[in-house]
């Protein structure tokens, strides 16, 4: 039987995937017999009409970057941790310490803690496209090199370093996912550079005016959360010998325009909606979008049974149904 | 006026450096008025006939991996400072601990010591083709991607990593060099799985019998330790503007198969001292070898004035002459 231990699982897609298994009682079609959530703000356990009887769900309040943290964690001998816990991008390029005591050290004290204990679990780690650093082709391959440039992104890309070489020493089973911009982010607005991408959907959908700070041109690479969520239940799962020893993925998403966004806005709610877009260009912002990845082909994550979103259209359309707006 | 420290200055890089900078009073052409030899076994300060009277040299004892040694080098504020200090290949790889304590840790302390010193010298930080695994294109291209095979490799990749991002933010001021395999090697054959490639000559020319472990078609990027040290000294003064951001380079070398180093090798001693190397295949270190790069498009570093060794005749040659081997 299988013990999943989520750390970060108060965030949007910690507690996404939290949600959906407690739900299934299963992860990847997995059964699962034991659920642990840590964060370092306690995660609120699930809250679903029926959950399964016998899934016992505990939840943590614990700092990654705690150096006792991960021996306890450890300790509790998680078949498969899935370790979403960061400081992301914004505020890890502030606060250069913060940054690097939580996404660098943090991660590798799980790994060292791993080892110490000679505990062998699946690990799932959390990377992001911010690995990659312009200048690149129009379509990024599998094979292209990684030059972030963010300090973000460089913790990420180190991560992935270390997860690769702990699984070819045995000391853990890990798939590192790059991750695209999650698309759309419910909740309230936040200061991620990124964060557009969802509020032109999300704001208009709710009434509410949202700003556009870039060129509808500008192109990026996205996926659902619920996408996220099948990805990190699908790598949680798999079977790790077909990577060969290359333990990160780009995952697939889709490469849309925030023209695209916007007709899909304008297709599923109506001109009204799209009118509440406001344009006000940010060079700043301009410039930090820039810097992103477009397009990607993602050959090897594909043909290792990772799918993604469908459209953009079929984004709204689920981001819609989940939050009961209706279209 | 320019103080430059030498990290690892007792190994076979270091030393060489060293010897240049007192016997020319220079660093790539830029006056030198002190120099600071560190090395976790004391380095000999270099034995040259007639040194320039103004250059002082100092020698410490100092590990790199003590979390106080990075402090007590940093407050000596050198202008330039060649990280060389290693564990190698063979040893990180046999011992975790130790690889990731010295290669990862101790470069870690050093970009801590100088972030917190606010002092921003010029870092020359000896990175290594092993950043690169196999599989790859025939001729690697600067824009592929890092999938280390070794902890070795993990380490230096992690580093590279690591100097990017701090000279991004201004800590530092940082360049990588991607050192090839160096051969001729001098000295006692060591237990490197790559040692064959300089023991085929060394030993020969010495009159003593070497083993080949390997078929003659192999075929490996190699460069001399008089080019590694005119690398050094040129990304130890160049200006790092044109980089762009991309602070690690792949240095320029030469892919030469076993067969044309036997080749030069007779041309040059005769067929006698070819006589001298006894083909024993080594099923363990053929499938090593099978991993590493065998040939490099460096266009970015040939732009930047980094030149290769211009034929594997030279490298045998200059060997010679520095050996006081007659040929
Ligand atoms: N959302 C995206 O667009 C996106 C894209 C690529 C990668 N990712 C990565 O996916 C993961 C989850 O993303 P998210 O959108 O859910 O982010 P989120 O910010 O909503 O969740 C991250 C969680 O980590 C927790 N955390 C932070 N510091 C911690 C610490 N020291 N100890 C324990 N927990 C800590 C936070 O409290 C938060 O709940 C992150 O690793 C992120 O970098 C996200
Ligand atoms: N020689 C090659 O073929 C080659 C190829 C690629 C990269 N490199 C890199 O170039 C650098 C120099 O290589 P080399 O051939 O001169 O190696 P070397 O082994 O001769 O020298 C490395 C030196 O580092 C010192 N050292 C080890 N641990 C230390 C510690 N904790 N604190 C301080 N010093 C420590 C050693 O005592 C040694 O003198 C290394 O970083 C190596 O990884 C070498």
């Amino acid at each position: 039987m299988t013990h999943v231990l989520i750390l970060g699982a108060a965030g949007m897609i910690g507690a996404r995937l939290a949600m959906r298994i407690a739900e299934n009682g299963t992860i990847g079609g997995q059964p699962v017999d034991r659920l642990t959530l840590a964060d370092v703000v306690e995660p609120e356990a699930p809250a679903i009409a029926a959950a399964p009887a016998a899934l016992p769900i505990e939840t943590f309040a614990a700092d990654i970057s705690d150096p006792e943290t991960a021996e306890r964690l450890v300790c509790l001998k998680p078949d498969i941790i899935v370790h979403l816990a960061a400081i992301v991008s914004g505020e890890a390029e502030e606060d250069f310490d913060k940054g690097y005591r939580v996404n660098l050290e943090g991660t590798l004290r799980l790994l060292e803690a791993l080892r110490a204990a000679r505990h062998v679990p699946r690990l799932v780690f959390a990377s992001s496209i911010a690995v990659y650093g312009a200048p690149y082709p129009e379509r990024i391959t599998d094979e292209h090199h990684l030059t972030p440039l963010t300090s973000y992104g460089t913790q990420k890309a180190i991560c992935e370093l270390l997860i690769a070489d702990y699984s070819r020493k045995g000391y853990v089973d890990a798939v590192g996912l790059r991750l695209p911009t999650i698309v759309v982010r419910p909740g309230k607005p936040n200061k991620a550079a990124s964060g557009f991408f969802s509020s032109i959907i999300r704001e208009p959908l709710n009434g509410e005016v949202a700003t556009l700070p870039v060129p509808t041109t500008v192109r990026h690479w996205m996926a659902s959360p619920r996408a996220a969520v099948s990805f990190l239940e699908r790598a949680a799962t798999m079977d790790t010998q077909p990577l060969e020893g290359r333990r990160n993925l780009t995952m697939p998403g889709i490469s849309v325009t925030v023209q695209e966004q916007i007709d899909t806005l304008r297709e599923l709610a109506g001109q009204q909606r799209v009118k509440l877009i406001r344009y006000q260009p940010d060079e700043r912002i301009t410039a930090i979008v820039a810097g992103w990845p477009r397009d990607f082909n993602t050959f090897r994550a594909r043909s290792l049974g990772f799918a993604p979103d469908r459209s953009f259209t079929d984004i709204v359309r689920t981001y819609a149904t989940e939050e009961g707006i209706r279209l």
